[in-house]
Order: C-alpha cells, then structure tokens, then sequence
C-alpha cells in the first residue's frame, strides 16, 4: 500500500510539514521504522530524540511547532490517537464474509441486520436478535433471546446465554463467559441451597471485553457494564456490579457480587474489590490493590487493604526497614534503662 | 402466574399469618418488590423497616412472630431458604428439550439414562456413561470414559477430559476445564521432563463449579473435589488436591497440588494456597490471603503470608502509621542521646 | 503389562543391583506402590525409609551405592526422570487416531504433515500449516494463516488466532487463548480508541501452556514464548512479552505488556509483574509476589511490592509483631519523658 502523507494528514486531521507529496508504505514504531514508515512522537522523551527514528514522516503535537526536524511531519492535535488511525489505513481490521455458514445452528425465530458473519459451529437459541455487521466466531454459543446491536463482534469459543443485552461496537474476545449464574448460595445448616439468577447481563455501546473473562448475571436486575469500559483478560466480574463509563479493568482484576464502580477509573491488574462497596467516579486503584471500603470520587488507592496512594508509597518504603527499626526500639529500650 | 399465598406457605413449609387467599404473582427483593409479590426479610435490618417494602407479602423468621406487620408474612425457620424456593416456583430452571442433538458428535459404546439433553457440537468420547436427566450444553467436550450420575448439568464450552468422575446434581459452568494435566515438570539439568499425569478428577454429588474453572487431574489417584462444594469463577485446582464437604472456593482462588482442604471452609476472592499444606475443617481465609503454613480447624485468617484474622486486623490498622512510628522513634533516640 | 527390572533399567539407562529378572507391572508412587510395582526414592526423606514402601523395586540415586537394601534398585543419574519415563511405558500417551474428521470445517490452501489428528468441530482458516503428528482435539479453532510444527499437541476448546506461529513439541491445554489483542488503548479525552494489534504470538519448541492461559498478541511484532517455557492454569500474558528459555510460570500469574524475563526463571502462583519491566535469567519470585521493579539475574524476591527474598523473610516475621512495637515505642516514651 502507498499514501502520500498529505492523504495521511487529511484522514487524521492534521497538517503536513515538509514534503506533502512523500510516499508512505507502512506504520511502524519509533525505533523500528524505515525510511518509508511513517511514525508518532507526543512525549518530551521521544521529541528530544526525533532525528533518531528512521522514519520518513513522525506525527508530532502542536506545540512541537518550533522545533526544527529535517524529516516531514504531520501536526495534530493528539499523535497517539492519529498515529491509531494511521495504522487503521495500513492494516484494516480484516472484514470477515458477511455470511451465515450452514454449520451454525441456528434457533428459532432468529432476526438479524445485514451482513452478519456467522462462522462454523456457532450455536444460536431461539428468539436471537442481530443487528447489522455483527460477527460471530467459530464454536460460539448464544444463548435464547440475546440481543446485539450493530458491529458486534464475538470471537471463538465465547459463551453469551439467555437474555443478555448487547450494546453498538461491543467487542468480545475469545473464552469468554457472559452471563453465567452469580455467586449465590443460602446456608441451610449444614449445606448451601442455589440461589436463581433471573437477572442479566447487560453490556453498553463501545464495551470491548478481553479473553477468559467471566461476568456473572445478576440476582434480580442486571450486571451493567456502561458505555466505553474495557477489560483485559481473566478478569471477574460478580451478579449485580455495575462498571461505570469509561472504566478500564486491567487482567486478573476480581469484582464481588454488588459492586458499583464509577466512570473513568482505572483498576490495575489483580486488584480485588470486596462486595457491596461503592467506588466513585475518576478512581485509580493500584496493582493488587484490595478493596474492603469504599473509594470516594478522585481517589487514588493502593495496597491491601488499601489507603491513599500517596500514604501507601511511604508506608511501603518503610517495610523493608522495619528489621532495622525493631533493632533500633530495642537498643534505645536498653539505652533508657541504663539512664534510670 | 398466580398462586396464593397459602400455596406458597404449602411450599416452604412455613405458615401464613394475614389473608392466605391473596394472590401472588412474583417474588422480589425488598427494595423492587410490587403490591403482588412476595419478598422476604431475615435480620433486624429489614424486619425493623418491613412496612417500607412495597412487597404484598413476607416471608419472615419463626423470632418474628411477636411483631406487628399489615403485610401477609409467612413464618418460616429460614427465610432465605423460603424465599430461594418461592423463587423457584414463580422463575422455573428450564428444562432443556431432553434430546440428542443430530449434530453432536458421539462416541463407542455410549450410555445414558432418561430425559438426557445433549445440545448441538458436543462431542463426547468412548465408553462415556452419563446418568438420567444429564444437560450437556453446546459445544461442551467430555473425553473417553468419563462417567456422570443424575441431574448432571453442564453449561457450553466445558471440556471435561478422560476417565474423569462425576456425581449427581453437579453444576459445571460455562468455559470450565476438568481434568487437564496437572502441573508436573522433573528438572533434568537445563530442561523439564513432563510427568505424566495418571489420575482423574472425581466431583462428587451437589457440587456446583463456576465459570471458567481449570481443575487438574491427579500425578496418580484423584483430585478431589467432595459433596457439597462451590467454587466461583476462575477458580485453578491442581493436581491431588482434596476440597471437604460444602467448602466454598470464591472467584479466582488458587489451590496448589496436593493441598488437603476440610469442609465447611470458606476461601474468599484471590487467596491462593501453597503446595502440600493442610487446611482443616471451618477454616475461613481472608480476600486475597497467602498461605505457606497449614490451618488448624477452625481457625480464621488472613494476610499473606497469613496470620490469625485478630491479628492481622490489629496488624494492618497499624500499617498506614508507620511513617508516624519511624519519625516517633527518630525523636525519642534524639531525647534519650540529649539525656546522657 | 508385565517387563523385566533389567528392561526398565534399560530403558532408563540404569544399572539393576538385585534380581534383574523381577518382573515389575505397574509404577507407582512411594506411599502407594504395591509388591509388583516400581517406585522412585531421590532425596534423603524417602532414602532413609526406603525398606518402608511397598513397592517390589526402587530407582535411586548413585550416591545410594553404599546403601543396603533388601529390594530390588534401579541406580541412575536422576530419579524422578528416570521414574517418569518408567511411567511412560505402563501409562503410554493416548495416540489419538491419525485422521481428519468429517465434522471439521477447514479453510483454503490447507497444508498438513503425516499423520494428523483432528477432531469434530474444530475449524482451521484459510492457509494453514500443520507439521506431522499433530493433534487439534475437537471443538479446537485455528485462525487464517497459523503456521505449527511436529508434534504439536492442542486440547479441546483452545483458540488459536491468525498468524500466530508454534514450534515442535509444543502443547496447549485446553481452552486457552493464543493470539487475543493487547489491551492498548489511546485515551482521546474521555473516550479510549482501540490500537490495532498487528503483531502474532510465536512459541517456540517444547513449550507446554497450561489450561485456561491468555496470550495476547503483540502491537507490532511478537510476543515470544521462548524454547522450554511451561505455563500452569489460568496465567495471562499481555502484549509484547518475552518469556525465556525453561522459564516455570505457576498458576495465575499476570505479566503485564512489554515484560521481558529471562531464562530458567520461577514465577510462583498469583505473583504479577508490572508493564514494561525486565526480569533477568535464573529469577525466582515469589507466590503473590507484585513486581514494580526490574530484577537482575539470579535474584530471588518476594513481596508485592518486591524485596529480596531474604530481606522479606525478616520483614514478614516482625509484621505480625507490630502491635507489640507499637506499643513498647509508647511505652518508651514515657518512660523517656518521666526521666526529663
């Protein structure tokens, strides 16, 4: 594929310094770009270093302006965002045929938009509803009265069972489990007695779940994942969390049952929130963090329990002194004795 | 659909005070429930606010009977119970059409009991015996030779591998693996030997695994998971590990080989369990524990590695002030060396 | 199955002290083994008590030499490898029939080695290539332009997506994930836009990744499993990373994008490592263990965040004593300010 870069700025909204007419033929990295590949620079660390890229053409930021760079450059407002919509240009999401293989199985009643991609050994229940250019890959089952919205697309060996509601441009990678019963067991003396989940899951527009998640349904209701959130793989999500707009789960977090979470927060790998807590909007919570109060809005929380980042930062430095200070109590106990 | 609130009464083996001829038409929770459902109330929490439910009635503890209520209640020992199977009455599990699916693909010398439901692309192996009214969901695989009781169901996507054992009203959830190899290496100088892994997985009765399981198989006998367990999601169980009666694994917890696990326990989310301990009987572990010693009966911890809860309590209460105990101990050693 | 103490020895390239013509029928463990079995005794726990197993043969260590025994030994270089490959003679890995089954759905320009294995509803993309003996156990999905090696050994329900590439004596357990995008996402002001990941997986020869794994594939390039590596259930492995020769992942591990470890390291269970660092050769890191810094070769660390092992020893041993320091610091203080 070639472009000129002036095509390239027009598609990414940007403007072109240098050369207009240069031929680009690919989107590389800044340290494994070649002289046709066009690259991105936002940070200070790799504006610095600009002439170091052996690339053609760099994506730089506004106030890059009065630098000077012997190579052409597109100016936009955010280079990362450009510099994805550069890589769409050169390597397109592969636009599977829009066909229904006559190896699905497929239930009653089935609607759906147009072209839909159905791959081999998908299973359908009855009363499914597809919208348009939805995707389902191999070995994916779907359970009685699902429904999507338009440019779904479910990857293999996903399992979506009754009832769940799918939003627009919802991704699902593979393995994963939507809708499974909750966690809910009534003891009974000496043993537990299930508890029905008649609840859903419902998954809102532009929700991109990762691969070996699995999200629970709810009790009554629904577990909601809003508009926007992403979720890295093996995460756990419980009956009746809901996770606000926005929000990103990184891998291995774990969600207890009737969690709410706000929009924006950031969750870093293998945190764990206990049941029932609150946290607010805007909340970052650190790498194996564990949650047993709820976060106001705004917070950032680390360790296990957790407290505020900043509190936790020094509390940690100190952990590995604490021979030293144990050393240090009992020479100054002897010290005092000796005085008295 | 509607019943009377005697009939329902009938069910639970409780009894009706108030008008017995009212008419039920859901079950709900507290807070949702209309003018025809029913809800139910157990500790003082909700039975102090019960006329704040909209609930037409309640279901309430034998303790209750002293109290005032305008509602319908019916008087059981365990509400929550109560409540569970009126919820079973007004939202059924379905029964799955029982069939053989023409498009499963199955094995030599296959045996099954009465009313068995096997869903499309489910391949099961060799000499496989599956017992009456068995639910085994698409795209699930079972491998040669494994044997199911009754009431077995199995949700899609599950692999349950050879010679693997299974009881009656077992619950395996969507994505589940059940008996893949044990995690077994020889270090032979710079590389590992696989050891082969001889033995099975045995699940005994009302056992009820979570979504997106790996359960191992045994170095040689079993592992074993006995009657009465519940495990959440993303639970791993290696290789000769023993889980005791109606112990409860929560989401993501990790369970080393050869780890012997007594009953009644509960293990909440992510604590995980070094190789080769001893868990006793009614342990509780703590979220997100760590633990390198066994667990006598009874006992309750957390912390990793762990430490009795009391303990661990007082411990981590204290942690966010240890930069205060630093700068402490920094002054005092200051006064005492201005004293001598 | 019957064969000779000196065939075993043989096979194991071992030196019979005893009656070479015993005739052993099985293998099994030290507790366990039976008059007619062979057992394994290496370190000095089983060497001692060694006339305590009933097993009617025993291999052992050289330097066991001088020892009496009133069985019959095998003396080899390493015990419990020459054990496993006793147990592969009595316990020989199933060699599924070498066919493709007609249930499988298979793409264009399928290329394939002898004797293959594949199973119903496995379905394979357009230009594949598999080398000879490899096993796709059913349910199995193989994405466009795979490219495997010899003896490659796939579980039921794994998905393995485009371009990824496996080596030699490679095995996957069951339902694992191979090739799902990196969790990359541009921040664009409130929403996050998708980077296309363009890059594969490649695993190279003797690797063996345990069940329910998820392995992202690269931004550009490759995540790269390296000769040797063994993955336990449930561990994730983000975007870009690079695991090294012989290096054991235990269960649940997370390592973040852009990781890159060394050989012969240990990753123990739940332990998770931070984005973007480097984790030198011969590494240890303990269970739980939340790395946030780089390690160098040959460091063994523990703790979330990480210390030296020995260090956290110490540490984790004065813990549980806080409440006691706490306390004596008060006490002290007192006692320091009556003398003023």
């Amino acid at each position: 594929m070639e472009i000129s870069l002036a095509e390239i700025a027009k598609a990414v909204d940007g403007e072109v310094r240098g050369d207009a007419d240069k031929t680009i033929r690919g989107a590389a990295p800044f340290e494994n770009a070649g002289c046709d590949d066009i690259t991105y620079a936002s940070g200070s660390k790799f504006l610095k270093k600009i002439d170091k890229t052996g690339a053609g053409a760099v994506i730089v930021p506004q106030n890059f302006l009065s630098h000077a760079c012997s190579k052409g450059t597109v100016i936009v407002k955010n280079p990362q965002v450009a510099f994805v919509k550069t890589l769409e240009i050169f390597y397109p999401a592969s636009a599977p045929e829009s066909s229904i293989n006559p190896n699905a199985c497929i239930g009653k009643n089935f609607k759906f938009g147009k072209d839909v991609s159905i791959g081999p050994f998908v299973v359908i229940g009855d009363n499914v509803t597809l919208g348009d250019r939805v995707t389902l890959q191999p070995n994916t089952v779907i359970g009685d009265n699902v429904v999507m919205g338009n440019d779904v697309r479910v990857w293999p060996n996903v399992t979506i069972l009754d009832r769940c509601r799918i939003g627009d441009r919802v991704t699902i990678h593979a393995g994963t489990v939507i809708g499974s019963d909750g966690f809910g067991f009534a003891p009974d003396g000496e043993k537990y007695v299930k508890i029905p989940h008649t609840g859903i899951v419902r998954i809102d527009d532009d929700v991109e779940i990762g691969a070996g998640n699995t999200i629970d349904r709810a009790t009554f209701g629904e577990t909601w994942i809003k508009t926007g959130v992403k979720t890295d793989n093996l995460v756990h999500i419980a009956h009746n969390v809901t996770v606000g707009e926005n929000t990103v789960l990184v891998a291995q977090v774990g969600i207890s049952g009737s969690v709410t979470i706000g929009k924006h927060g950031v969750l870093a790998g293998q945190a764990g929130v206990s049941g029932h807590l609150t946290i607010g909007d805007n909340v970052t919570v650190g790498p194996q963090a564990g949650l047993v109060k709820s976060v106001p809005d705004g917070e950032t929380v680390s360790g296990s329990p957790e407290m505020p980042h900043r509190l936790w930062l020094r509390v940690y430095r100190i952990l590995p002194k604490l021979p030293e200070i144990k050393k240090k109590l009992a020479e100054l106990e002897k010290k005092v004795n000796a005085l008295r």
